[in-house]
């Protein structure tokens, strides 16, 4: 039933926000069930989420969270899948995969069952090469390789650390766009795996995510979403413009195209509306902000380099709502609360 | 037998370097027919080129060339298919496609035959996205969008100026991958049209290629290759990395992926390997060279845009060879007769 020999067994975490009965598993079991799952429970804590059997994982409720990271729990969202991030920082492994649990197996134009997991590992195992472009797409895949023109020196490519998956079916598209075309759906299965050019920023959707822990981890963070938070759905936004501003100042590559899931329904485009109506205004000054934002030498960590954009952050969009301030105060907590967990061994994540 | 009402058609020219008979055009009647074909004959003038009946069209040989622009035909290759640009520089439409005539009508994954031209033109008639990523690709094809995230005030995009196509069964690729894997194939359909992202540079082929000659015509010059020259086959990649530089400074944007055709035959790797090895060390002076290349916010044209690169090339590239000081002369005197050719109406080209 489970994979013989699943890449990275002890390496990977599978990372799933949820408020519901993880049903959705059944259809991953041979694809998943090699894997340590971490829950992150969002919404009621009192409310029992049932996962099927034969799964090993750990469940965070919001008792959880607050009890592991204490006023630190302050940077982790509440009623808003923001709170995945969470998960990714008590986990202990090098890779993440996060997925929502609204997505399902997806099948290749041939009619197989698309392994998502193997795919997503295949990407970060092989080098990114965001300095040039490569007309071929990946070179690195099967039958691919760089096109006359691709320079010698630029072929070695780069670690990647972050591998973007897409969506069959429902696609990711923000209110507006879901009014507009509410019969819309993505048939199109582009075999294609490219690495997002060096300066270019890319919205990047949780829905379907791996990264590498160890390289870009304590810049996953998910923002403040949801309860009590003036916006919601821009969280793995935030996160994309940040993880691609640091990892192109580290030298780290971001891949984007395979693998697909199958996302099974849209979410309510008036209830997006409301969560996203600021953030399609401010997102016309956040986007100018990172595409301008430049990180100084000396920071040579994901952390550093997140504490630098931090304040900037504060001192730069501050300005555009006080929101902003308090997210660049979140951002440091995110990372103090990171380095506690991951740093030191003193506390220890009380998985159930 | 001719598409009815094909796209452009008096609006389009197909130019087609050639040392051949043009068998390789009954393969395309359905579809090359009803356009205006630009064939430029390279190598002995005095050789018949054959041209299937029904095609209208002019060709040039080197005699015409010699001809038609006088001293300044020197800017223009011989023996190398570098020649084809002579055709961009007489036409008198609004677009060009290229196609080198060992390239066959290829099959979608149905089994249909691909019309590339129609292909090109829409990839020409819809804006193209250089600034932000959409990661499900050409937000303009059928059943795609922008994605969540994707800022507003950037989905207008802006006039798309080159289309780039691609090429099933032999890729393009240099001599030292010719080497080293003689075997390898590309079988690998790409359902996919992407702008190539503002900063980023690519290898643009030749072999497939279409492009708007008002918006950037006069940088789509091949270079000084073949007989005489130091190097070949980066006739290409040359005009390639000019004109991503120009239209970064213009706004215009560049599109690869769709349509395929199919490539038949590779060249031979160890004459390839001859042309090639210079550029191969050069290119990793010249990419830098270019990628660091700005131009004066007073260069609005393409001409002015160029003539100005061409005084960087030889005050920055005239270091590594003598034969950039050669090729930034050249580019001064291509442009010098495009404009003679097309901003006076003195001399009319003499096709046949």
């Amino acid at each position: 039933m489970a994979t013989s020999n699943p890449p990275l067994k002890d390496d990977l975490d599978i990372v799933i926000p949820t408020i519901r009965n993880l049903d959705f598993l059944e259809m991953w079991r041979p694809f998943f069930q090699p894997y340590h799952l971490i829950i992150v429970q969002d919404g009621d804590p009192s409310k029992t989420i049932k996962v099927p059997s034969g799964f090993s994982y750990d469940l965070y409720n919001r008792n959880d969270i607050n009890k592991i990271l204490g006023p630190k729990a302050s940077c982790i969202s509440f009623k808003d899948s923001a709170c995945r991030c969470f998960g990714y920082m008590v986990s202990k492994k090098k890779y993440i995969f996060t997925i929502d649990d609204d997505c399902f197996v997806a099948k290749d134009p041939s009619g197989k069952d698309i392994d998502a997991l193997s795919q997503h590992i295949r990407n970060l195992l092989h080098p990114a090469t965001p300095y040039f472009f490569n007309t071929l797409y990946d070179p690195f895949s099967d039958g691919a390789d760089f096109v006359r023109g691709y320079p010698f020196s630029l072929r070695e490519g780069i670690p990647t650390a972050v591998s973007h998956g897409l969506w069959l079916n429902i696609p990711d598209y923000d209110a507006p766009t879901q009014l507009v075309k509410p019969r819309e759906r993505n048939t199109r299965y582009v075999d294609a795996v490219m690495t997002i050019p060096k300066g270019t920023l890319f919205p990047m959707c949780g829905m379907n995510l791996a990264f590498d822990r160890n390289m870009i981890g304590p810049a996953m963070y998910f923002g403040l979403m949801g309860d009590g938070q003036p916006i919601g759905r821009y969280d793995d936004m935030w996160a994309g413009w940040c993880v691609k501003v640091i990892c192109d100042h580290l030298g780290l590559g971001i891949k984007t195209g395979l693998p697909y899931i199958w996302h099974s329904k849209a979410s309510n485009p008036f209830v997006n509306l409301k969560k996203e109506y600021k953030g399609i205004f401010w997102q016309e000054e956040i986007i100018p902000f990172f595409q301008a934002l430049s990180l100084p030498k000396e920071s040579t960590t994901v952390q550093a380099c997140y504490i630098e954009m931090a304040k900037q952050v504060k001192d730069k969009l501050g300005k555009i709502d006080p929101y902003f301030v308090k997210l660049g105060d979140a951002m440091v907590t995110w990372i103090e609360a990171w380095d506690e967990l991951n740093l030191k061994d003193s506390k220890k994540p009380n998985g159930k």
